[in-house]
């Protein structure tokens, strides 16, 4: 992999095109006053790049990149295809898609169609004559593809549909492989045309076809891909290697991203998680979670942070942004870009909070930001060949995250993910997060929460892994859906219900979830308080679902309490060959519950955590053949105490610490040994 | 009438077209296991009855009928025209109608235009192929005419305008009379041309004049009502004298099933009440006000369950199953249809809790279904011939409950009409639920709540009863309207003011309310608690009204209390002829108030319970002419003693009891005697 | 200024087009029985002046000015176009505009298209008509136009896009110039085509350019006043001298109120406020607030209360109506009129609690009523020339209102200057609420809240009225905005900074804001309790905001509480000139918060209140060169006293008074000083 630049990209977002040129090199100066080298630039700026059709002015951003340059900022160039010029949509209407309300009408940005000629032959254009003009510019250090493609999370127009009927024809072939895919012979659905096929988005009454549903999010996923690919396709012959991202606002997301990767050369994301300080320090693990994704999504094992805040509030320590930075090269990023240098003074986002302030004088954060600049270009070159070294792996499934209510809120899949990751993190160590038919062979526990749709090859790899010593976590519905997104006519948890040592014949749905996987009658219990009791005595209060387990072989090792639930399973193990299966067979939003998980899975398991940190001190580790790197962040407002299992070298400070290391609030530490 | 079947019907829905044929045998063998005797098939095969327009295939569905009956299992045959095929939207998509966001996009459910040509021309070709293949056909007991009909509840497309055009046209003849009828006057509405008349579904300011939009749902009833009827017609001269109905959904709906029982054999609806365990006992008599409804929708004092849940959650108990069943036997049902008898694989209802699991094995009802099937086997016949005797009744008014804001949540005339109902069932009495102009001379009491909108004849009727010596409940607002839905120039209770004693200047709406009854500038009165107090000493909060009332003759039988309102009447009765009326002027969302209200109305007249059940053991009644039944149901989950008036012979158990009767939670008991 | 009746107009709505003729006179018989001396007709009787297009019919309205006027009743006549007739719709359907879901349907009232020339044409022939007829009738002593103009809030129809890209055109010239307005390099907007701007009603991402939002709002709100405008002006040859008017709804508003008072004779408003005894009485002078902006909008400095409320709901006291209209006379009102005569007993707004009760006879507060018309009678002659006197003024912006979230609840412009009013209502003395850029050199203190937007030549008046000796009083984000709507670069408070001795680099929002002034990084704190306190200790919590000031050269008078606001300023007082600058750095929910500001300013400036006052009893002047008069308005429901400052004659009750006035619950005192 290309170490692309000076170790670590630090930078941030910059739009020339808003302000007067005489204004421009005064902004590269006091960046490089903060130690960046490297600047965002292009992203939304088709209108002045092509002010009509086929007229390309690029002489102003030449310019700019070269003042850039000037002062030691690289510059990260991005096709502006994210909101279409005013000319455009007035020639070509249908280069914006629509949704349920109808057509998009112009005055924002995004809604262009994926799938409309018009738009792909317009950013074609566009990305051509800029990969003729800048391809081979040497202060270039590589491209962004559009901004934050993949929103918003429909595009129902006429293009899209037609789109869609090709795309279903080439996935199914055959209309009665589409009807037996969606169970279309419910509600009468069985089609005999293709051009029957519809977006069910005003109906009479009912949901979209769960099938219908799961494939709409496949093929809008796989529309932006091809949408991006196309245009990285196009720009490849131009610009050598460097490199070719585009920045996901989230790994939860209507794209996949472990599939986008392949026509990516580094996943990129924009990291608005909450700076320290403000949240709750378990919320902060949240953006490590995204990092996690985007480094395995790959490819390269590596990712940017694309977009990240550049000022915290007036009532916030201005150090969480010097923490928030570290976490993002502990996870392994290899650089982070701030959004944005200065705050606009127009515009849908006016006065947004930037690096430097509306006056043009710098923020509050202004040591923060010379102190990172000053680290990371001291230690961004040792560091860029440290790889991430995990044992505990989790799996996410953007189909999973689809299909069971994609976006919708706590009781969604993304959202149950972040709270077993935020208990699996409590066993202190480093966490992969990959895609389901991955290798799995590294790791000595692989959680899969809401794996329920799996196909049959990926559930046989489970099993051999199981099979093999592997411990494997399950919960509530795994393996009950087939691929197509329909049941299996078994019993849940339906393909692993032989590793699982169990089935679950009933279940109770303390509120009605999305989809309808527990449909039917169903309520609260008239003011039966239920629990999950663990064999030492702690006790969480289950959520949205509690199981009716029968044992088939699995050991109970946890208990519902309450009316006529008390005493049956709510959590089991079951040993099969040289591993084990952990069941859950419940939800919590409290997040003892799965810190508790965590722990009665790696006390079974002999896992240790990295280092005797105290909670609220996240510990990751990342290696090289010959170091070994352990990053210390303290999230918490007050002081740690940290104590070290060797003596090591700490780097910000350059100096050697052992026993007991003490981090004030927000401090952060990296130690280096040999590995 | 017809005794259709071996007494009771009992069985539940399947759909064959849904699974290999294979495995059809199997399914029938387990229902005879369970003791069904009834399958309720073809709701939603549209699209394999006729594949294309007008090719049709019936042999599957003759094959699975000849399957059933081969184990004693009677087919309830659908026309299936709740779900269009995808060809028939293709070809026509007028057959879909739309609402306030535009024409309905295909690939859910419903939402067919019942007044489209090409539907009813569509529907007409279905229902007469099926009528002349299935109508001889020995297996089956009886039709069902499409599915749930009367949902979504409005349809907006220009097929309902115009023939609502037409319906108005031919109510009112001309059109001064519609702007007198519709106070057109206000806003300027006068019309000048029938096709001036729009659906003001998205309008500048204000909401639809009350005239209009009571007659649109006058309309929207009438055109399902000849929708189905339609059906009807054309499947009689095939079917001899197997019953016709629908299944509604509810009883409180968009379609007034007294007048849609004009069409029908036999009322029926889905039963989706809470089944026992989930809710407070006294919510579970909310299925038995539907089944009232519906026996005296009638036509012939009976009704079909066709819809009920097959099973109940993890942590309820299954005897649930067994009591929800016999609640439908003491109010009079014929039959009760489980949904289902597999949960479906795909599809929006996929996994839907059935008799069978995924697996095709039994669920955790079981026992309770063998139960069902071996008692309504022996008792079905037997009780077949027994009718209701109520002397209590209450009148249920289709066009009160539009008017007053249909399906609004608690403040609507039906949540109102269930909370009074539960209150008359306190009494421990049968009631009959008839619509307002019905004979009442055989009531001792009769309450009509909500009964705002009155004609002159139902006035007169009331009032005859009352001088004959009945007892009538009104409340608020009563015989304010006239049927155009415009307020009488009369002081309210309007043309009731006479026979109530009283009139109401003013009022305290504590909500705003639905409509614009009570419009005016209110408020909470600042923090002040006001309360109803009864003679007894108890007292309960008012909701959404009080009523400044002024006595002309009525005495006062509670009082408000709070500020302003203190001492102010708040139930009031006046002594008219040899009956007498009570007047409520207020409403609560505590059942004591209707409790303490039926108490009061119940002493006075010297009604007596028709057993000494505790509270949460409904005792309703049936007789023939020679016996007569007491069915005993224990809504809750604990053991009760019920005390008998008399020795009797227990049904179910078949024994002779007396003295006490113990019944465990959620039992039944059966009680005969000689009439 | 003319007096236009007998000193004041009393009366009440009345639509003789609902009844029939036969009973009109019997209403004005009424109408003189409870001193009535006018009646405002007409409003919505389109379809019975004007049957057909061009044809009129307007005899019957003729009879009834007469009748009216035979029995000492005035009319106010209306222009009826605030509902259009159906045959103008349906020959004219673009006479009706449309919102985000598409064109206005047919059935309610308003939503016509101010910019469809049909509908400009068919209102230009009805005024014609209607002033030809009665321009020159004795009876009528002036004319509304139109019934509550500028509602809906939008209007997005082809007309109006078109009439919207004029406008533009008008007010830039060039697209430069709106481009440049707008900050519409931001998104890649810059346009090169007036016809490439739209109505960004349903975009892919983002909400409107604040400048395209802001331009929206100006343009409606012009939209509105030249319609209303062009009425007028087709009116005016007609008429002579009588008066001309439209009744707002509200004075924060979707037109500008000063503005439009350019074309009318006097600022007349629909007072819904909540009548007293109903609402806190803190709240009760948010009615007084709206008197106040409509008297100082003029012209002429008078007001008129167009619709009010007849009667208080049953728990509440009566006196309320009569408490109510002295308020509006004691703000300055020339009349109030109630709405309305007589409860319709059909349409939208059936049932309306009015004057007269359903049956025709007078409601429960015919004493209160015909105790105003006698009093008014009495008195309206005297005070017809008194003027308000303030020395107290506050600042009102439409174009702020609009920018900072129009009608967006609790948050907005408006609902945080009603607090501002509220607490300097706790002075004692009358307020004048004029516009930015008035002579502001007879107050002693002005506040401006809000006051974001701000024009330099706005910004040097309020710099030149502090240094010759005013008090200015702004808060949060004030000056940061110049007129397009884009910020400043300059350090907020951007223009005042100086002034105002401070910057404020950082800001803490507590909550999201609409709008995007603060947008960026934010949260509550992880539990923290901020709040402000006051030098005296009194404390109070901040609801949205709090500013992260630096002083330069400004004292703080007030400080933050809680963990790193701890200590820093909350509100400064900078002296500049011979005058100074308050500034407010927060808000809050708690009124107490602005009383303790009002009191901490007044307290340096030396304002006493009018008289000593309890809290409740709101104090308000009137002069003439001759006569002082003090409004005394006890707002609470109990008796209270108040101390004089020296004998008086109290005209209500034509006694002389001195001492302590003791005042009941409700009651309204009226003192009359020499000058």
């Amino acid at each position: 992999m290309k170490n692309w630049t000076h170790g670590f990209l630090l930078g941030s977002s910059y739009y020339p095109e808003q302000w007067d040129a005489s204004m421009w090199e005064a902004e590269f100066v006091k960046m490089r006053e903060l130690g960046h080298n490297a600047v965002r630039m292009g992203e939304f700026a088709w209108a002045f790049f092509e002010p009509s059709a086929g007229v390309f002015e690029f002489d102003w951003m030449e310019r700019a990149i070269e003042l850039a340059a000037r002062y030691g900022v690289q510059t990260i160039l991005c096709t502006p295809t994210a909101s279409v010029p005013p000319w455009l949509f007035q020639d070509h209407p249908e280069v914006l898609g629509g949704n349920e309300k109808g057509a998009f009408r112009y005055g924002a940005r995004k809604g262009y169609c994926t799938n409309s000629p018009r738009m792909l032959e317009a950013a074609d254009r566009i990305v051509d004559a800029m990969g003729q003009r800048f391809g081979d510019n040497p202060h270039i250090v590589g491209w962004q593809l559009d901004n934050e493609p993949g929103f918003p999370f429909v595009c129902y127009d006429p293009r899209c549909l037609s789109a869609f009927r090709i795309w279903l024809r080439e996935r199914y072939q055959t209309l009665g492989s589409l009807n037996d895919a969606w169970g279309a012979a419910f509600w009468s659905h069985r089609y005999t045309d293709w051009d029957q096929i519809d977006f069910p988005f005003n109906v009479g009454d009912g949901a979209w076809n769960p099938g219908q549903k799961l494939d709409y999010r496949r093929f809008f996923s796989d529309s932006f891909i091809r949408y991006l690919g196309r245009q990285g396709e196009r720009l490849r012959p131009y610009i050598g290697d460097r490199f070719v991202c585009t920045n996901w606002p989230d790994t939860s997301w209507s794209v996949d991203l472990y599939q986008a990767a392949g026509i990516l050369d580094v996943t990129a994301w924009d990291n608005y998680s909450r700076p320290p300080g403000l949240v709750e320090w378990q919320d902060q693990l949240h953006g490590g979670m995204h990092h996690d994704i985007a480094r395995c999504a790959g490819p390269n094992g590596r990712f940017l942070v694309a977009e990240q805040s550049a000022q915290t509030p007036a009532h916030a320590d201005s150090k969480g942004i010097h923490l928030q930075t570290w976490t993002d090269v502990a996870h392994g990023a290899l650089g982070a870009i701030f959004f944005e240098w200065r705050p606009p003074l127009g515009g849908a986002e006016q006065g947004y909070i930037s690096v430097l302030q509306l006056d043009g004088s710098f923020g509050p954060a202004y040591d923060q930001h010379k102190r990172l600049g000053a680290e990371l270009a001291r230690l961004g070159g040792e560091l860029a060949d440290a790889v991430t070294d995990a044992d505990i792996a989790m799996l996410f499934d953007y189909e999973n995250q689809w299909a069971q209510g994609f976006r919708v809120g706590p009781d969604g899949y993304d959202a149950e993910f972040v709270r077993w990751y935020k208990g699996l993190k409590s066993l202190g160590r480093s966490i992969d997060i990959v895609k389901p038919g991955s290798d799995l062979s590294r790791y000595r526990l692989v959680a899969a929460p809401g794996l329920r749709i799996v196909s049959e090859e990926t559930a046989s790899l489970l099993k051999q892994y199981v099979q093999d010593g592997g411990t494997l976590l399950l919960n509530v519905q795994s393996g009950a859906y087939d691929p197509t997104g329909k049941l299996r006519p078994l019993m849940p948890p339906g393909i692993f219900a032989d590793i699982a040592g169990l089935v679950t014949p009933a279940s109770v749905a303390k509120r009605s979830m999305t989809g309808n996987l527990l449909q039917g009658p169903t309520d609260q219990g008239i003011g039966v308080k239920f629990g999950v009791r663990f064999a030492d005595g702690a006790s969480f209060s289950p959520e949205t679902v509690m199981e009716g387990v029968e044992l088939r072989g699995a050991e109970s090792i946890a208990f519902f309490t309450g009316a006529r639930m008390e005493g049956r399973p709510a959590i089991t193990v079951n040993r099969v060959g040289s591993g084990s299966v952990f069941y859950v067979a419940t939800d919590s939003r409290d997040g003892g519950f799965y810190d508790a998980l965590a722990r009665e899975c790696g006390g079974r398991l002999g896992i240790e955590p990295l280092c005797a940190a105290p909670p609220g001190v996240e510990a990751v580790s990342r290696r090289t053949s010959d170091w070994r790197y352990l990053f210390l962040l303290n999230h918490t407002d007050h002081r740690q105490e940290v104590s070290l299992p060797s003596p090591a070298v700490e780097l910000l400070s350059e100096r050697r610490v052992e026993g007991a290391l003490v981090m004030e609030s927000f401090d952060v530490a990296v130690l280096k040994w040999k590995a």
